[in-house]
């Protein structure tokens, strides 16, 4: 295959970093690929990927309007415009400076009018990619079967309520196990965007828990038979389109991964927007993975917290992004996991130029988080604060109770020989006001 | 014990079953204990149960104002008052015909300056309660320590950052367990209103579930020791007072539990107001522990909708007690559990005669539901609707997946010989349209 | 034009009333457009608007999939699919028993390349659907612009931050009156689906505010030029597709209308889902509009309170349908204005048949709440408790105040006299109570 | 009267700038009161103000707790905690050198058992009130009256269903207007706490809405009387206590004001975690007050986005801070008003020196606001992207629809002529990161 010449966002040079004091609009601010914090490069930290579907494929349309996206390849259609994106995307990814990127298998070629079509559009797609992918330093972080957009999916997929569909889906997942493997992905993702229920009065919600774990297990079974060892990621979210998706949040899909006995298969694909969706905030999602050892990737990204749905906004509250990387260096780092931009410019940033902006503002928001997380936990900032919080559990009773020593008989005489405990004030308007200096401090780092 | 002759609420009599058709506001229209339902007689399947602290102790207080309750014991305090709540309360009991009540330690006697004098307070309304019990129908369906109106639970009780609030804690689970042994509690409830964070700045969330585990492994110890076999229940809700708390949900709480390797000893106590605040209908919550085997018992109220905080408002929806109803019907009926009307009569609703003004909406809606529910089960009418929607997994490859005998080779080949497949539509407005049809003809059942 | 004679809904008969205790789904249980329920027929009472997009347009598209409704004009487009659709709307509201229909320009006729040509295939489907107005007693309740699907409307119609488009709506606006005349509709809708904005960070709110008001006066102004006088509405919505909308409640849009002396040119028409999209109750915003005498008509649909967004569902929740009712009786019924079946079936609802279970589902709803609505306002229900409740204003210091005939002097005197003030319990939980009794009882009416 | 001598808070000095590089607690870190930004001091553009109610007067209660902070009188009770607390009151006002204060009636002495008692507590700290005042620089930023807290106020005050209570009312404002004047403070707050409903089904709105209009103008007019001339401002709040609060946004207030004719008498006192309650941003609903001209003072707090109910959390978000001084200084400043920190220590920061910490916190966050804005204005920035967003409305057509200068008939030949409109993306993205880097870039201002 002969490459293509054709540039596609000719007007925007290859995104470097120009340091904090740039006005430069194409020009990382924070983001250093190459600079070493905590022991590795931000590029290692980072791991940032590009999201096949809102970059290349999405037009802007909403529930009240069409696309309003402006895009080098609007003029064609079909496996012409597939391929196009396919050079745009390396262009862009590129230019961006990301290492990696991740798909849906429709974002990359259109579906065709039979199963047996569709996969030959995929095959050949994929075989382009692979070829891009051999002279360029861009990863596949991590590919999925769309199994939700298809209106033959209208009860979900792997919890349809049609033995057909759940047979489709498994074709698809099958699939996509294979290109996975193709392209040397990293991890594998499962996003029930139709597991759940519209309405629990039509719905038998324990056969489709049931043959959700029984897809599962299938699709485990079959990764291991083709050698293709990926981490399996789900990808919590609690609502939409579903009225109720199973994997309602990180804990809901624990409960079911126990049940089924699925808990050593998985890890989470955590996404900001879908964690306070939930009701919960992103770090709290992320602690609750982490600390099970079960934090996979991130997708990074924000909602909007006065809406009740999925805005999918490029991350760039910078307390958000600070707590998220908390959360990862805790962790050690992503693993095979990474930062990937699971977010669209807004219906009204339609230039393509706007695509670049976005992804700036996400990279370099992510950069200033790692930089100011890593400074406080050189720091033992979090560390010394909870350590000397919870310090009553380094001896004595505390001690006794934390090494399983004790029981009801031996805490009771302690409480019946109490005076009034002395607690100690949790404090959290001075660590937020501390949070703060951090935060404005980091063009000292 | 002499027991008193005082009457507290003189002006209103025995409430009795009168129809439908009745306008007298003491009277039952539609809650008729003998009357078999569903091949048991509704106090059978209802079980209902007066909660003490809504009823015999708050005074009407919220975040903006004092206490407006009028209350026939207002003039009396400390021990006193705790005695005359004592016999209102069996004088309330009886006349609402409810077959259980259940209380938090200080609701029935007030807090001593020590443990040691507390626990001697508690022993003697204990005492008394028991005297009550002897000559009365009425029996106690759980118990539970409040671990979270006194200012030393601040920063939780189980879950405390202080390990001498944690011995506390214990203290007070190991006399409610002895409480309810002496009571003959049927089940024994934890409600973990501290049991959560303010924060995750200063929080150690894994040392914080570790301990809570070690809590309640002690407590199955403790209680087994001493011969007490209540069904243990946890009880969901998500946040308030604490920002987020550990048993967010069921399925927050299942996935706790299997964690810890708890999960053969607990079953759930689920709060209508709890499920909605967590995103969830109330039927979802309670199918969700029904299909796990661990639907335990009800605290029948219900939300606000368009308000963020609990409002424990007396349950008065037909449409989610019959639905309830419904799950309760499935599930075999409730156990041990009962309904307990974890309701609060309104700021405004300050009279005395409220208390029974709310307690009869709120039994004669859940009789309606358990009416309207058991017709349509008896006429297989949610069964109906669902086999047709699912009949596809009664055969062929249907049955295969069902029977966990398939693999995603034979799927594949499966869905590659398929053409377009032949959905049923899930008919939700017409099945909402015969909901509302069955229960305006409640009259005729 | 020859009439087709084509039938689209063939296995679907015209739906009659057959009362209660029918099993026939294609029959009203409820609704029986001759009965006379407070003095008009049901037909005068409810004036039902079958909604041209959701039930001739939509396809049941969501923001994650395509769409999933079976039509008979599918293998139909453009001006083609645009006739059938007319004959089917004709077909559709004539089996209903719809007295009303309602559409936006584009619902009827598809957009041409050009402004003119759109004109133009409004015209031709104009023509046609007076013809057929002709010889149907189906008339139209209100006819509208769409401002907000084409791309142009991204940033707005008359609050754009661009002139051009700006006048590009102006112009559709003065077409939609021009139509609306030609085909006799009894109001003109403004419902700003992007008269709003997506962030403050880049709105300038005070230019738009005022361009809005000057887009408002510009078209009173060529509708009195026309001789046509429509009751204009206003159609409030909080947010989606906007973060904000300008038109956020009645309130808000109540508070614009008099800043820009529109006040006495507007009525509302309030849709139930907004409402509780805003954070109100569908009464609360009926109560509004109709104590100022704004209440106008209503978008007849209902929300699912636990998600964020606009379900735009079928009615069939009877406490809201009552209390609709109650309010639009009490405000001497709907005047010009109707109940427009603002509402999708389900994307999982997606045959023909469908629609007519779903408006079967809503007309029925209403039909019982009009019938409970009714009899609750013959028995001076909710006059007699309000009246008792406020019983001191109808005297003494309380009949002075209402008069405007007191100061703060004689009221602080009259304070300064008071003993313990005497209140009246709200008693809501018995009121609740109440309401189900009489919801019940509607068999009997 | 001989002032104390005695110290409350004794180990925290004076709160001193000593710029960000300071690591010691009790200093600002931003907040340097004489340092001038945008033409004025800090004090003079910041004027901050500390709430009597949340600092000297709440113990940290919640609807689930009794209260937990450890306050230097608790042991002290009645008119001598009073005393107390006005003492504590000037040295914690001095230390964080907040030029100002406000309070409600009863937060600074408590109730009698009748009106006439508590009008003499009242006037006996009011004047050693005014006594401190005399030797100190601080002044009151408003005082109001507290109709929320008392159960006679269940059901409202000026919207109260009983005569009594609303003449009670009357009493309690003509006092506070008497207080307001003696001490001279710049503006009157009306917060009605309990000026809604509990539920719609027992309420007379309209005679509700009607007499709160007649106690404003009532208030108005002795406020004229007495010759006292504050601001009036109204405090929106969307809910709690009230499940509907009529003063629910700016808008729904401006409605109010402009259907009883009382929009020239007051401006808006605007709380960030009310807007947010409400659904609209804080800097929304300041810009909302702004345009009209009634910005006048603004409760500086924060909520917490994933909690249904009001947190009153200390200001620390710095995008907050920085657009909400943006619209004050747009504003030319709050006048009369100021920055009040209605804003309380969280119930687990409960020792004296939180307060202090909390209000450094808050402080210095509005400081950086303050620095951020200024420079933003400076730079033009948000004008320069406005100006070229909107700029067809400054020639042309535009410039026609701007002046009024035009009609529906031009509108739509222009509209006719145009071609594909021409818009400018939005670039949301990008001004978000450019915010990013104006607040980061704040150590160098």
């Amino acid at each position: 295959m002969t490459k293509t010449t054709t540039t596609y966002f000719k007007d925007v040079p290859t995104i470097q970093y120009e340091g904090a004091a740039s006005t430069n609009p194409y020009a990382f601010k924070y983001y250093n690929p190459d600079e070493v914090v905590g022991g590795k490069t931000m590029a290692e930290q980072l791991r940032f990927s590009v999201a096949y579907w809102h970059t290349l494929t999405q037009d802007g349309a909403d529930p009240f309007g069409a696309g309003t996206a402006k895009r080098p390849w609007d003029h064609l259609s079909g496996m012409d415009q597939a391929k196009a994106r396919v050079e745009a995307a390396f262009e862009f990814i590129d230019k961006v400076q990301a290492p990696f990127f991740c798909f849906h298998d429709i974002d990359i070629a259109p579906e065709g009018s039979t199963l047996a079509e569709t996969n030959k559009n995929l095959d050949v797609i994929v075989a382009m990619i692979k070829d891009y992918m051999q002279t360029s330093n861009v990863k596949l972080l991590w590919n999925t079967a769309n199994m939700f957009t298809h209106p033959r999916f209208v009860s979900g997929a792997g919890t349809s309520s049609n033995a057909n569909v759940y047979a489709y889906a498994a074709a698809k997942v099958k699939k996509g196990l294979e290109v996975g493997k193709e392209l040397g992905a990293e991890n594998y993702v499962f996003w029930g965007g139709r597991e759940g229920y519209e309405s629990l009065l039509n719905t038998d919600l324990k056969l489709e828990l049931d043959n959700l774990a029984r897809f599962y297990h299938m699709a485990i079974a079959y990764s291991k038979e083709i050698n293709f060892n990926p981490q399996f990621l789900i990808e919590p979210k609690p609502k939409e389109p579903s009225t109720h998706q199973y994997d309602f949040d990180v804990a809901t899909a624990t409960a079911f991964l126990h049940q089924y006995d699925l808990q050593d298969h998985f890890k989470f694909n955590i996404e900001a927007n879908h964690a306070t969706l939930a009701g919960h905030t992103f770090e709290h999602e992320l602690r609750t993975a982490r600390i099970q050892g079960m934090l996979g990737s991130v997708d990074a990204n924000q909602g909007d917290p006065l809406l009740g749905w999925d805005t999918d906004e490029f991350p760039t509250d910078l307390y958000s992004a600070t707590l998220a990387m908390y959360e990862i260096l805790k962790n050690g780092g992503l693993g095979k996991g990474g930062l990937n931009f699971d977010a669209k410019v807004r219906r009204g940033s339609f230039d393509p130029e706007d695509l670049f902006h976005s992804h700036i503002a996400g990279m370099d928001s992510f950069a200033i988080g790692l930089k100011v997380a890593n400074k406080m936990i050189e720091d033992n900032f979090f560390e010394s604060i909870v350590g000397k919080r919870y310090e009553t559990f380094q001896e004595g009773i505390g001690k006794k109770i934390v090494e399983g020593k004790t029981d009801f008989h031996e805490l009771e005489k302690h409480a019946l020989g109490l005076g009034e405990i002395d607690h100690a004030s949790g404090q959290v308007e001075k660590i937020k006001a501390q949070l703060n200096n951090y935060l404005l401090r980091v063009n000292q780092l």
